[in-house]
């Protein structure tokens, strides 16, 4: 494995904590400012990777028991690393990555009983355990992250979006814990705002990363 | 997990080593005797692995990478372990499996340059390390198996079947390894005769399993 020159940051959070938005608003910011900056989510952004989302969100049979879905969510991250994330880091660019390993270590983990240990070893068996340079977790409050839930169009509710209320709060505990555990790697972001000053937290967040012409 | 009462018995060997015919014997006497045999095969077995089978052989963009195809096979598994295998012999069934564990060993490890510990590993975490109470190894001739590939029908040759020689002897080999680290698992059966022959020497290896009113 080479040397890591650009930088990989996640952003992870429970559903509408604007992730998405805020990775979307990073990636052109990024760009504008010179930097190649690739904006990808997980699970997907490879081919071979988003074939696994799609048996994933929609699963054929009865459904994937946890270890299958562990498992599954671990060989799409592989063929995401492998072709994506690691060959733009190591020619210098930015990778702006909408969930990663901490959204399995919180959902299969944390809220799905698998061990935490148990997802770590399958992301160092898939991944060489690549982790990213920054973290930043979305809180919002229950009031916004419903209100955000219900503005979206179309039908969001999958295998794993469409899950209980109790599930859903147990990813959120989750994602805190790992901040406390991992503080120079997480950041946890106030996201009870507009997406503009959400933003503004983000990019000092980013900016204290350091090694970026920013 | 409850105790297991029936009996879980894999075929194992390269392409054209007669695995799949051996199989369909095995389970249709078994089946004649009043056992409750399933005939399985992997990857696959379940709607859900066969549905990861389909993403291994015709694999989406570059192909997959060693990493990512050695977790799709454990998920896989897992599924079929889950849904299928442990359920038939937790309720007193025999399970009769073309290809399992020790193919990913031979394949992804031994041939593929995964490490062993790291195939096993995977299997412990997606199916709880289910080991078969026999495995047969069969071996055949370099002549028997071209005959027997030149006769089959229609292109078999997939993302694996496909692959160069030097990397088929490299499973041969990995299979014979096993098979002499855990003889008291393993019966190398010579496969080197008409099916019926063949068939003869399987029953010997299931009758030795005891436990089976054969």
């Amino acid at each position: 494995m080479t040397q890591r020159v650009g930088r990989f940051i996640t952003l992870e959070g429970g559903e509408g904590a604007g992730k998405s938005t805020q990775a979307r608003l990073l990636a052109e910011r990024l760009n504008a400012s010179g930097i190649e900056t690739v904006l990808t989510r997980e699970p997907g952004g490879t081919p071979g990777a988003e074939a696994i989302r799609a048996l994933l969100l929609d699963p054929p049979g009865e459904g994937w028991g946890a270890r299958a879905e562990a498992l599954l969510f671990a060989a799409a991250r592989a063929d995401h690393v492998a072709r994506l994330i690691r060959p733009t880091i190591e020619r210098g660019g930015w990778v702006i990555c909408d969930r990663f390993l901490d959204s399995s270590r919180a959902y299969q983990g944390g809220a799905g009983g698998i061990d935490d240990a148990l997802v770590c070893s399958l992301h160092d068996a898939g991944s060489e355990g690549l982790l990213p340079d920054l973290t930043m977790v979305f809180e919002v409050s229950n009031n916004v992250r419903s209100a955000r839930l219900a503005e979206r169009d179309g039908d969001e509710s999958d295998a794993i979006g469409g899950r209980d209320a109790a599930y859903h709060a147990a990813v959120n505990r989750a994602f805190l814990k790992f901040a406390e555990q991992e503080p120079e790697r997480f950041s946890v972001i106030d996201g009870n705002a507009d997406p503009d000053a959400v933003h503004a937290r983000v990019w000092d967040a980013v900016t204290g990363l350091g090694g970026a012409p920013l």
